[in-house]
């Protein structure tokens, strides 16, 4: 580890750090659930917390908003979507901030999640999981026609990734002169199911990338642009909020980056070797195993 | 352009070329053709140079050797398997050259041609078009066991990319000890139909280096490594090569640091706009529309 300023989180620290901060804000994916198994004692450990406030800061942009508040209910937890900041609704938001034209069409690459938050924004998408199916036979000398009025290609975590969507997307910012291209975010992995690691939206992010020899705008964290939002509707320093994500990368360095301070648990796609690696740059203020070693200190 | 030293081809340069040089490399789609049909005086052009040394040098890795000498002769076009340099084969003269074990396998992301080129050089394969059917559901739960015997994953076009690939190609490559990350090629863009570009194997190569957060080995142009091969074959002198290409950043590139001559044609990716940019210091020593155009100068 690059000298020191790392705690693993004891009774002592996890109690300072629960006074002095008024908001947790938790990354999903591999800190409250895996898949769609909640990680073992998280249940408590925010009923527990419930006292400050509490925010769900994901990247993973597979859902909207009120999915993800379906998904907390069906497993047992209560969660209002004004509490979700999810890198769905960020790419909607972000077009929103900028005054993107209602005129203008957005091309997605990415689940039904980003579909409905650009709807309920007021925009027109095309493309998402209906176009998985589609397949192109290069050998049958195809020419795909792309529609001119395309003025942003949203991209996230697809599981139907295919070359039609790669092409169709390549196309739209390559040829509609000022195509926005949107990352939702760029994780490498992560915590799509329970048993395993997938690859993440960085791995579509990147494909796209290649083709067009552009890089995206960023929405999802590490960028500024969730925490931006998410303080115009929570009116708390940063200083006085704490980031518990799984990634250095995404989570750690979004809230190193605002100010926060940072807890990096281990239940999730860095492991304690990568943390201690010489290389690691991105140190977060605490870690430890689980979210739920929160409630074990603060309350044995 | 960035100071001078780019000749439009003309009657004078083409002919001092032509009497300088012994051997002519060619790049394939967007020189040779498009998609299945030659470019127009491609033939006669040919057949016209056939008094020195023709050799064709193509990034595209969806055949063989073998399969592209077929295709030369679908198109009346008669070339000795021996002249053919295709990234597919490349990938697997570099695991011979660097004495890849026999007993390990290697996975592939990409077409037919990769899998028969490594079967010719002895490796066993796996993956390939018949993985481009596979899906996976991430809402069952799945967990994806792969071979902890892959010591290699090679990977170039492939226009039935998956999830199921990136996969399992992310998976030999973080969890195999040593497993090689080895690209055909990194073109972003390329002809592989008359009527449009699609996303080349950059587009695959960089899914891949986004999922695994590693850079792979290239062996296709701009890489020396297929120069280094066909100079143990040919025995000419670079600085009396022409290489021929409608790429800067692969074809002039790869010619350039050799020490060949090169000609960069217009009729593929590049546009005179690319080659005239400021942003482009990728000069060829000249550039003319088409192939063509070297038969029409020559024997006008």
């Amino acid at each position: 580890m690059n000298g020191g300023g790392v705690e693993l989180l004891n009774a002592g620290n996890a109690t300072a750090l629960f006074h002095s901060v008024d908001a947790f804000l938790f990354d999903c994916d591999g800190v409250i659930w895996k898949g769609d198994k909640l990680i073992d004692g998280v249940y408590d450990t925010l009923t527990f917390l419930r006292s400050q406030k509490l925010v769900f800061v994901t990247n993973n942009s597979s859902k909207s908003r009120r999915q993800f508040a379906s998904k907390f209910l069906s497993l047992g937890i209560s969660v209002s979507q004004d509490e979700i900041f999810s890198s769905s609704f960020a790419a909607a938001m972000y077009l929103k901030s900028i005054e993107f034209s209602p005129d203008k069409k957005v091309y997605v690459v990415g689940g039904e999640g980003i579909l409905e938050e650009l709807d309920l924004a007021g925009f027109t998408a095309l493309g998402g999981p209906e176009d998985g199916k589609k397949m192109i036979e290069l050998k049958e000398n195809p020419f795909l026609e792309h529609d001119k009025t395309v003025g942003a290609v949203v991209i996230g975590l697809d599981q139907y990734i295919n070359f039609y969507k790669l092409h169709y997307a390549t196309l739209c910012i390559r040829e509609n002169p000022g195509c926005l291209f949107i990352a939702t975010n760029r994780d490498a992995v992560g915590n799509m199911t329970d048993l395993q690691e997938w690859p993440g939206a960085g791995c579509m992010v990147a494909a796209l990338c290649g083709s067009t020899e552009k890089e995206p705008i960023v929405v999802g964290k590490p960028s500024a642009f969730m925490m931006d939002f998410l303080l115009k509707k929570f009116h708390v320093d940063t200083s006085r909020m704490c980031m518990v994500g799984d990634r250095l990368d995404t989570d750690i360095l979004f809230g190193q980056s605002a100010g926060c301070k940072t807890l990096l648990v281990l239940s999730g796609v860095t492991t304690l070797p990568t943390l201690q690696d010489s290389a690691n740059n991105i140190l977060p203020d605490y870690y430890t195993d689980k979210v739920s070693d929160l409630l074990q200190l603060l309350r044995p």
